[in-house]
């Protein structure tokens, strides 16, 4: 199996949980039911630096609630959400963008990321996964979701595919 | 004293309090004293379980302010909130649903759930439960309010009761 | 010099800083400039038993936003705000009350409270002051300030007062 | 190369950095966008320090929320945003005030803050910081950003002015 610095210069698309992955995996609710989630400024960085190498990102989320697209579109990230099924929406979108599952990867942190970590070429985990998602990942940060995990996930990749840091 | 694995083949009702145990005991307050509160996305993936397993859920809470009620429609399960008497309003609902209190759990933090966590079957507490709740819980959860208890709990259960994790 | 429980018996009045104290002194704040506070739900409970027990409960903070107000009011504690000078806020309100100086304990955090501090019966700290202010305190709680403090210093009032736990 | 404690009797202008500084970096955001952040209300304390003793506070941010005008205004500072070039930003805004580069701190956290470190006299960094930034920094404070970072660095300066505490 190999390691995320050997994949690295294979990944053509980065793929995301939202929830437990760029947040903290709590949620603000109002009295109204209004939500609102939490996340990194630092996040914004490692992004920028995957698109100036080339590389796709998407984030994949079961929730329905707009929080994600607002969070994405600040981010100018594709997303898909309200997703039963990760596996087909993840396939969807690399079919369109003619990328394959091999070249993906998909960092995660919750037993509904299991099926579409399976599928990917490679699975990785936030620092504060579950335990069944950390059994099954090649690579495990060693930041939480919401406190800077995708941006050390990028910068990893960055640094594998350029040699230098961010 | 039955353990909670021992306890879990009888359990029909799922009872829990809200603030502490959904949430992190905090409040947001914003200048016009509306409330907002931060609960856990681990949670709905727990209560999905036990309502597959046909265990009846409810949140049983003194507090008036209606984000009890935001949170527990987007969760999908029963509450019952604005409760003087916890007991009262626990047994009521049992009633129409047909289930004693011995066949009900009741997971809670402070110490106005002390009266109903010595009338229910199954007692416990979160993991930063006040020491007066901690001692007459029968279990103790390893996640504190809002990070995670209500998932822990559903998944002890669910494990308890399949023997297969989440 | 005396300690809280030695002094508990004579305390009439229970003054409080309100951020740092009733908050963990952060501010949340919006594109508008609206601004909200994190508070602790276990806060409540405490101050129902020093009402229960006479005691009178009041605020007195030099921040002028509304978020004070909003908080004080679903408590049901009175309070002073926008306090230039603590010292004459807290005066006229312990006047109008019959109550004097050395009646009342002041639990604060942060150096704009060293004024009030030096004057009242019994000087106060929450577990995360200032250094300059756990100088000067005479009790310092073991909980940090919007995570507990006022239910715990309450607590501590009530079981020197009553010998009973909540 | 001077220690903070050297440098204080020849700082002019005190420039930070917003998120991260200011904050702790994590960024709230609603269902529509709107977005909130977690700031410090001890910072104002410090920052009304550094005022008292003529020294010229700036905040230079690459974000363009609004959220950071919001919180400046309310501290009272000067703040230039939604710089790309925070270098040419921070160099415009001290030659309208007559103070150069050399009489100029910055407080930062990230990598985008690299260039400007790299100009004012004096760099330095919250506790929290990207490697890269507390690799250039010549005082890094104990405070994590959005904990009291701004305060820390404003009390570290008057006390090596005045040789005394807030």
């Amino acid at each position: 199996m190999k390691t995320l610095e050997a994949f690295a210069p294979s990944l053509r698309c980065a793929a995301f949980d939202f929830d437990g992955v760029f947040t903290d995996n709590s949620v603000y609710v109002s009295e109204t039911g209004e939500e609102f989630v939490r996340c990194s400024r630092a996040d914004g960085i490692g992004l920028a630096v995957l698109r100036a190498l080339g590389i796709c990102c998407v984030v994949i989320s079961t929730e329905k609630n707009p929080v994600v697209a607002a969070r994405c579109r600040k981010l100018g990230i594709e997303f898909r959400q309200n997703c039963d099924d990760k596996v087909a929406a993840l396939s969807e979108f690399l079919a369109a963008e003619g990328i394959s599952m091999a070249e993906t990867s998909f960092l995660g942190n919750d037993v509904n990321d299991l099926a579409v970590l399976s599928r990917v070429g490679f699975p990785a985990a936030v620092q504060d996964a579950f335990p069944a998602v950390l059994q099954v990942a090649r690579w495990v940060g060693q930041c939480r979701g919401g406190h800077g995990a995708v941006r050390e996930f990028c910068e990893f990749i960055a640094i594998a595919r350029q040699g230098t840091k961010l």
